[in-house]
């Protein structure tokens, strides 16, 4: 497109922009600070490329937690603290490695281990592999499966617009596949990356064990190399998988949530929290998942305060420990607000990438979704959010509803590219575009105000 | 985020998806079809990349003509053909180079000729800078001019969310900036480029003369290089630049606009347009601008043909032969339907980048497209699309508008990224998302089949 015209829409444009609203005035100046001031990418720059992944437990964990409080102290904060919060320490060792192995010939397979997964000890594990393509499938070969390594090939469904749907659909083999697998004798499961992608990097997650069944190595592949093993396995018959996986698990340590503060006016003891977390898998940069989230929040305090407005209730920015995992920087925060009886009036979270805005889901009763939808969505839908849906929230915030029945809510950015990233070496830096951004951004911010302003 | 909810989300989604309504139904199943089955995403590499840059006149704007129509046929058009079209003939020629000189030190710039620019001549041009914000500053500094290099350094304003508005904004520097500095005495001019990338790729583009003034070569500078300029001028008294361009114009060729039909059954000699543009500039790949917009025309025949849908009006793509230089590509087009007498019902084009779809828009009255909004947004939602707005439509279509009246419109595809790589060496397959593109095909087929059924 070359075209210079637009001389009619540019005028509308502003018409409609400029329309003589106090809330429209002041979200409009929370834009304009952003896109000209903003500091959201740049900060995700220097926790991507200075810290880099940031597994629970890691030295880069303790890092990040340095760079979170100086960021919070530069954005404006008028108290940052550390909360401390036990972690998990999965600890995945040196590189894994995988190969196929057709009669004589072997080809490497591009493969992570999952996070809480067992390692195969030194000598690595080899054993013939059979392909299953679901549960159900599982069920009816549980008599082939004994001394094997079952290779789940189920496939991300394209079907789903919304991705997470895709995501929440073929998750479960990742999540519980390795239990099932060795219940039926399984020494090894790989699993087909739960992505949409068109490349073959392997993207890892966190598994669990059942207490029933041995423990055995889970490992994730790309999708290129799942698709090369099903390929070699309808046509051999004689074919095998080696597998030697580092991981281990210590003790449990301690982490923290990091939380900057900017106090209340008129109700200083009444939260508004907005957030994302700080951990990440490690052999990325957790750029997408879940930097985007942690500069997302710095940047509603940091814009808030630089335009000068002054919170009635306090504005929380709380960068969370622990979500990856097992979900203990959440869950930690909401006990700590039962624990001093604090009045919690709405959760915030940005944790579904840093890709354009297109809407927040609450957990809220659909009347009153509805009600701040037909009056704030007007106010919101220049920068890009067009709807508010209801039935999930911010894995870290929702524990606030569940301890205090607070109301929660995530930003929706749009989700198509998300699993292409999500888990993988590729979540780094270079994905996140500086505009979409700060697009989340600003609507969180004019969220957060209006929620300050008008409450819930 | 990794946790494993959604199963609440799931089922409502699959509620308000599967709702027993014809048109809904339909669109879905077209969404199934590209989502399984689309061809957009491979036909777009081979265009990119077995075909490349494809700027009218040049070899590769033949080859993308072969092209197009075997792609038209393997998707399914009853009747493919050619329409001669006269095209412009500018040649970059050797690759351009710049320098600035600071006294004795030079540093290389990053530069590309500006589309229709002629060249300095093989000596090049070497002289002093002059930086000039705005044509304001131009008009008081128009003393100072003579004899010098003018370097525009207007800045895309990233306080227009809708970024097509940031452009429309800026381009008139690029556009006309090296008549006006002509005017004054100016031997070339260096502009910075229309983009509001965060890299260094300088951003091609169409220009003109006009006739009261010399000739002088304009070339687009990266957004660094210009930072660099002017920080040097700001320091230094004594900056000069060095430029050299081998452009150059031919006498105008014969190009042509492809054409692929799908006859209608009730209406066989009423049609429906929908295209992009076959050519692009020449220094990369044309994927956004318009290989997009192309791979999406011949889906949606694709995916209509593909389900068994029948229109009733016959389905025109049109891939059209020039829209970057001089848009001859829809002049011609509109000509011949206005010659023919030929009755077109409505024109759909994509030529603003294969991201995410957020909308259309449309050149109709402001109640038929409220009209339509009302009844067809609901349908398209599921997929993104969630506004009808007025006031353009593609540059290739608006000509069926003014010359016969026929409402036209553009896919609104989200607009964040699309002038980080317009006209500029990164404009690759690479910076394409498959399931972005294909959700633009989605709607497009969606709309197109609205429209034939309902009428406009």
């Amino acid at each position: 497109m070359t075209r210079l015209l637009f001389t009619t829409c540019s005028i509308l444009f502003f018409g409609s922009l400029f329309a003589q609203n106090e809330d429209s005035l002041l979200i409009r100046k929370i834009a304009d600070e952003i896109l000209m001031n903003g500091t959201a990418y740049s900060n995700l720059h220097t926790l991507t490329k200075k810290v880099g992944g940031r597994i629970t437990g890691s030295p880069q964990m303790y890092k990040a937690e340095e760079w979170a409080q100086k960021a919070l102290k530069e954005a404006g904060a008028e108290k940052v603290y550390l909360q401390e919060c036990n972690v998990p320490r999965w600890i995945r060792g040196a590189k894994e490695e995988a190969k196929l192995i057709i009669g004589n010939k072997e080809e490497s397979l591009a493969v992570l281990t999952l996070g809480n997964s067992v390692g195969t000890g030194s000598k690595g594990i080899t054993a013939p592999v059979i392909l299953i393509n679901s549960f159900d499938e599982l069920e009816q070969k549980k008599e082939e499966i004994k001394g094997k390594i079952v290779f789940y090939n189920y496939k991300f469904n394209p079907k789903f617009i919304q991705t997470f749907f895709g995501y929440a659909d073929a998750v479960r083999y990742r999540g519980g596949g390795a239990s099932r697998a060795a219940k039926y004798g399984a020494v090894a499961v790989l699993v087909r990356s739960i992505t949409n992608s068109t490349d073959n990097y392997p993207h890892t997650g966190a598994m669990g064990y059942d207490n029933a069944n041995p423990k055995i190595p889970a490992l994730a592949v790309g999708l290129w190399d799942a698709d090369k093993i099903a390929d070699a396995l309808q046509k051999n018959n004689n074919v095998k998988i080696f597998i030697k996986s580092n991981a281990y698990t210590l003790a449990d340590t301690v982490g923290h949530n990091v939380i900057g503060e900017l106090a209340g006016t008129e109700f200083p003891d009444q939260y508004i929290s907005v957030g994302g977390h700080l951990d990440s898998w490690d052999p990325a940069e957790g750029a997408h998942d879940d930097g985007t989230g942690c500069v997302h929040a710095i940047e509603v305090l940091r814009a808030l305060k630089a335009i000068g407005y002054h919170p009635k209730h306090t504005i929380r920015v709380v960068l969370f420990a622990d979500e990856e995992n097992r979900g203990d920087g959440g869950t930690k925060y909401a006990e700590q607000a039962k624990a001093k009886n604090e009045k919690h009036i709405f959760g915030l979270e940005s944790d579904a990438g840093g890709f354009t805005p297109r809407g927040f889901s609450f957990i809220l009763s659909k009347q009153k979704a509805e009600d701040i939808s037909n009056k704030w969505i007007p106010l919101l839908k220049p920068y890009g959010v067009y709807e508010f849906t209801t039935g999930f929230a911010g894995a870290d915030v929702e524990p606030l509803n569940v301890m205090l029945g607070t109301p929660a809510a995530e930003l929706n950015p749009d989700s198509q590219r998300y699993f292409d990233y999500h888990h993988s070496p590729n979540d780094v830096f270079e994905n996140v575009n500086k505009r979409e951004l700060e697009l989340g951004a600003i609507n969180m911010a004019a969220l957060i105000y209006l929620v300050d302003k008008y409450g819930l």
